[in-house]
């Protein structure tokens, strides 16, 4: 089986590709990947297959037709520009996550005799409030930003696309990942990892919203879990509705401070320094808190069991499942 | 107030010019109404307005620029490739329904200064089975065509132009327009309307589901209100979400034959010929039946009271009021 990885350079891209080293991660053996990022994704060494990496502007003409030479059985499509840059750049974001996504689903279109296997990987964003107790499976796509649209527009054309079989798709809605490995970055979700992530680490981190607001978090092997899964389900039983909201723990700040507590004392809680910010405390209140994700579960997707089990997973992959509990103390 | 019609050649776009032409249909004085189809609008005569009209592809380039050169305050976009055609030509229906709608959204951004009303006009397809017993306003669009796909995709472009304050967007989705006049078209919805109109003109119609088949219908005049009260309301409390169930009458085919009956007696009722189609059986039963429109009802979208009015619009707009009973007797 070979497999296409558009995006392959990010957190989950590169974490996807360590997954897929290990036996049995498809069940069916890989003859190769291919590696695909604006920027040229450097594989680890020692990986179980051959591995080629390219780089560029995957919505420029030509570049999917290049990458679908050699008809990759699977593709994970998880190219796209980001939230805040594809609300400050109008029509970048729609040339790079509408457009983009739009051309390599023509060139998939174009091949005779090609029907590979797309998984999509979609965002909260594609939800607005307001919102009931709980988000169903049956509740609309009314995005609150330019890269909700986007997404949500690729959701349909996947489902299109899918329904004429020209490709057979699978879009996983992600909860927001939690605990991100590295360092802070410009996403306004970021310290839903950084008042964990920090402390572990023995660093001070910010928390600009209250203890009382709740979001939906999954760990990022969870997440590789669902693209895995998603590469493999029968999608039968899927019709023309193939997007799924993902699994995901549903925690208070206050509560995923609490998780911290209890891992690693009160002392790595004091680590968190409360700075209240009004505009991301709006932002971050207008996110989905809770859903019912009760196709996915059905059809097999496993999620993280509680935050507690999310904490330990940065742990154990991130930190070599062990915290200097000195230095937090 | 300047206004452009998209589509003003079909019978939506006819109707809605008949009515801008009565006394304060707008609550503003028309200066001027631009008409746009694929073949030339011919606007009937003694309009208390001027008209230019103007024929094409709308979704050539250079066109949207050309019909926007004077800067019309209302748009209503109708202009569609219709549902089987888009089935059927999978490239001209993303060609004309999304691209079409994508530049003129865009030539409406590139004008400074300029963020006219624009009324769209969408449909029930943008919904897919399995549905609820009666359909919310925040029930998911997961299309069963592409012409659902494409109106859905358009719909999403214009809650985000419109959030981005580049237009001011309203998207009603019309309910199946019952009485259609004039003759049987290939529309597999077609029935709907023939089973009242042909007997109603002495002649024979063909039933091709059963009688238990439910659907969603509102008349052409009611349709026509929704356009103009579309032109006019106040956006400021739609927030993101700018697309509208419109009110209906929930109808079963044998409440549309009973109706029929009473207004015209049995002989017109005996004009229904029986002819089971399992292939349209099946799709249409596949249709929405039911609709909750709670929040275009809470905006003033007053719709059909009955089928019973449904019907008698037709005999009022069409038949001058006036059925031949001998002929149908």
């Amino acid at each position: 089986m070979k497999i296409l990885i558009l995006g392959a350079a990010g957190m989950i891209g590169r974490k996807l590709l360590d997954r897929l080293a290990l036996p049995h991660a498809l069940g069916t053996p890989i003859d190769e990947v291919l590696l695909h990022d604006l920027v040229e994704p450097a594989p680890p060494a020692g990986l179980p297959f051959p591995t080629r990496s390219f780089s560029g502007d995957y919505a420029a003409p030509g570049v999917a037709e290049r990458l679908l030479e050699t008809r990759p059985e699977v593709i994970f499509h998880l190219a796209s520009i980001v939230s805040g840059d594809a609300e400050a750049r109008f029509e970048e974001g729609y040339r790079v996550n509408l457009d983009g996504s739009r051309m390599l689903f023509e060139a998939i279109r174009s091949l005779p005799d090609y029907r590979p296997r797309l998984v999509y990987t979609s965002s909260l964003a594609v939800f607005g409030p307001p919102y009931p107790a709980e988000i169903d499976d049956d509740f609309l796509c009314a995005p609150a930003s330019s890269y909700g649209v986007q997404k949500a527009m690729v959701e349909l054309l996947i489902a299109d696309y899918s329904r004429k079989s020209f490709l057979d798709g699978v879009v996983i809605r992600l909860p927001t990942i939690c605990v991100r490995p590295g360092r802070p970055n410009a996403a306004l979700s970021s310290f839903f990892s950084g008042i964990i992530r920090e402390p572990l680490n023995g660093l001070e981190a910010i928390l600009p919203v209250e203890d009382k607001v709740r979001h939906w978090l999954a760990s990022p092997r969870a997440a590789i879990g669902y693209l895995l899964h998603a590469a493999t389900i029968d999608t039968a039983s899927l019709g023309a509705r193939r997007s799924l909201n993902m699994p995901g723990v549903s925690v208070t700040v206050g509560e995923q401070i609490e998780a911290l507590r209890r891992f690693a004392g009160a002392g790595a809680a004091a680590l968190i320094r409360r700075q209240p910010d009004p505009v991301i405390s709006a932002i971050v209140g207008s996110w989905p808190q809770r859903f019912a994700p009760v196709r996915a579960l059905g059809l097999g997707f496993a999620g993280d069991a509680d935050f507690d089990a999310i904490l330990r997973t940065y742990v154990d992959e991130e930190l070599n499942g062990r915290v200097d509990l000195q230095r937090t103390a």
